[in-house]
């Protein structure tokens, strides 16, 4: 193989699909957790697409010699924006896009069973008990949508098919977004209050013993976003003592989640295994997303997706 | 109380809200299932607010002395329409309209879950398994929605906002509405298959060995119309031995579903107990049309939501 193709170093658990296409155009190298440090010198090009792993953040070669283009098969960059990479100028890319409506139907699945009272029907179901109980109208209900990115912005979008009121919440305020001074007073009044931010310093925690505190007693709290942005402890305070009534959480501090945690049984939570993005083809989308993104770098065309590394995100609209 | 005011005969269990505000303009005698024959004689007007209650086809007496006007406070009226009913010049009016949004909600609740794996999600919880599967895109999807009236089409709106192409079969094609003719070909080709058709002799059964032979494999099945529109163990065979992956029924043959029901433990099967268009405050909105359509009755304009007697339902557009 030519010494000028460029080296495309592949981080990941399962080989990603489609790749096969770049054969002869770039020099493609595996790597794993343990030889990702001795690899990432000599890569031009780095695919995390094992985006569970925080690997890279151990493994960034700081000054030294460094891949000029790190992309990451997911929407969260926060498992591999180290201050080294950060400050460096390489360029990180993302997978804008491709999870923000299966995220939206997620999280539109999750408020429509839990005001349908679903989780309690497939609990009697199991008891072959009939008991006809009032469900609850979605129609006419407020959310509160924290996450002004593409993701945020859909599940406001489909749930104001539904008849509900979004608030959406971002780092700057906009039109049609509101800025962090107004969440407490947004959260107080909303039926369902959504975590679709991306993890941060400023959004690590930010839904504390305080925030659930000013949740209404029937209103529901969903966080399809990172587990870090939620005190889970708090969380599972604020269930028990019926501050509020009832919350689903696709996302953890520690992934997965072990068995001996007590978040399995906190009452009123809907616990899934981090799954809200993931339907039938999404590693193909995933996959053909990078190679578009590849066919721009290596036209020499600007990147798109491009990640602002001081705020952990891509900025935009 | 002057012998002019007209008799209002209530069939309930519970009494219905609100009837306290006909006090002076109507001498208000409530009935059971034991009394009601006695009582229809006499009675001008009957409001059949027990829908749940078989009572009025035993009881209604012919071409006997008999109210001029029925009201039930039920979408179908299958349960209280007998023949010496429907050959007589007494009006009957349903609660139309009432029970469109909450059941369009509760059909896209079955629907996301469904599509979205929620209840093994749940089953995983239980045991505290973490175990993360792909799920499937709601857009995209096709849904056969069996019954054109106000609930049929609502549902069919519902759909359609979350990016699924609906087609709505009714007895009389139309402008964007299919025909008989037309449903085995669009059973065949939906993703969803969704049942809410009033209950008459056409529709009894419709839903058969035959017609969920010729469903997809990947196709789920919901009823939220009338339970005698499914041949409950054609579903059941059908549901084991996998012709269809799913199905969810809210409506059942005979009601209670009773303990020993194998329905209960269908695999891939959802049991509610009838209970999708209950929404908190349902029985005010009830009570609220009903004295709307006794203004009217009273001030002897004409009546609303008065249901065609040969074919079973409100017909319109």
């Amino acid at each position: 193989m030519p010494a000028s193709l460029p080296t495309l170093l592949v981080l990941d658990a399962d080989p990603p699909p489609r790749l096969g296409r770049l054969t002869g155009r770039a020099r493609i190298v595996h790597a794993d957790e343990t030889t990702l440090a001795g690899q990432l010198p000599h890569a031009d090009v780095l695919l995390v697409w094992d985006f569970a792993s925080h690997a890279v953040r151990a493994a960034w070669p700081g000054e030294g010699a460094r891949p000029r283009w790190v992309h990451t098969a997911s929407a969260g960059v926060d498992h591999l924006l180290c201050p080294e990479l950060a400050a460096s100028d390489t360029v990180v890319t993302n997978a804008r896009g491709i999870f923000d409506q299966p995220i939206a139907e997620y999280v539109a699945a999750l408020v429509l069973a839990m005001a349908k009272d679903l989780p309690r029907t497939l609990d009697l179901q199991a008891r072959r008990e009939w008991r006809h109980r009032e469900s609850q109208r979605v129609a006419g209900t407020k959310a509160c949508v924290v996450g002004s990115g593409p993701i945020g912005r859909a599940i406001a979008r489909y749930l104001k098919g539904l008849g509900v009121t979004p608030a959406i919440v971002g780092r700057t305020p906009r039109t049609g977004i509101y800025g962090p001074d107004d969440l407490n007073r947004l959260m107080a009044r909303a039926d369902w209050v959504i975590a679709a931010a991306p993890l941060t310093a400023d959004t690590h925690h930010m839904f504390d013993t305080r925030r659930f505190g000013v949740m209404q007693p029937s209103a529901r709290f969903i966080n399809v976003g990172r587990g870090q942005l939620v005190d889970e402890a708090a969380l599972a305070e604020a269930l028990s003592k019926r501050w509020i009534a009832g919350a689903a959480l696709d996302v953890f501090e520690h992934e997965p989640l072990t068995p001996d945690s007590p978040l399995w049984e906190a009452p009123g939570l809907i616990v899934s295994p981090h799954m809200s993005g993931d339907t039938v083809g999404w590693r193909d989308e995933l996959g053909a997303q990078f190679l578009e993104l590849y066919e721009r770098w290596d036209a020499g065309k600007t990147l798109t997706n491009v990640v602002d590394k001081q705020r952990g995100y891509v900025p935009g609209h």
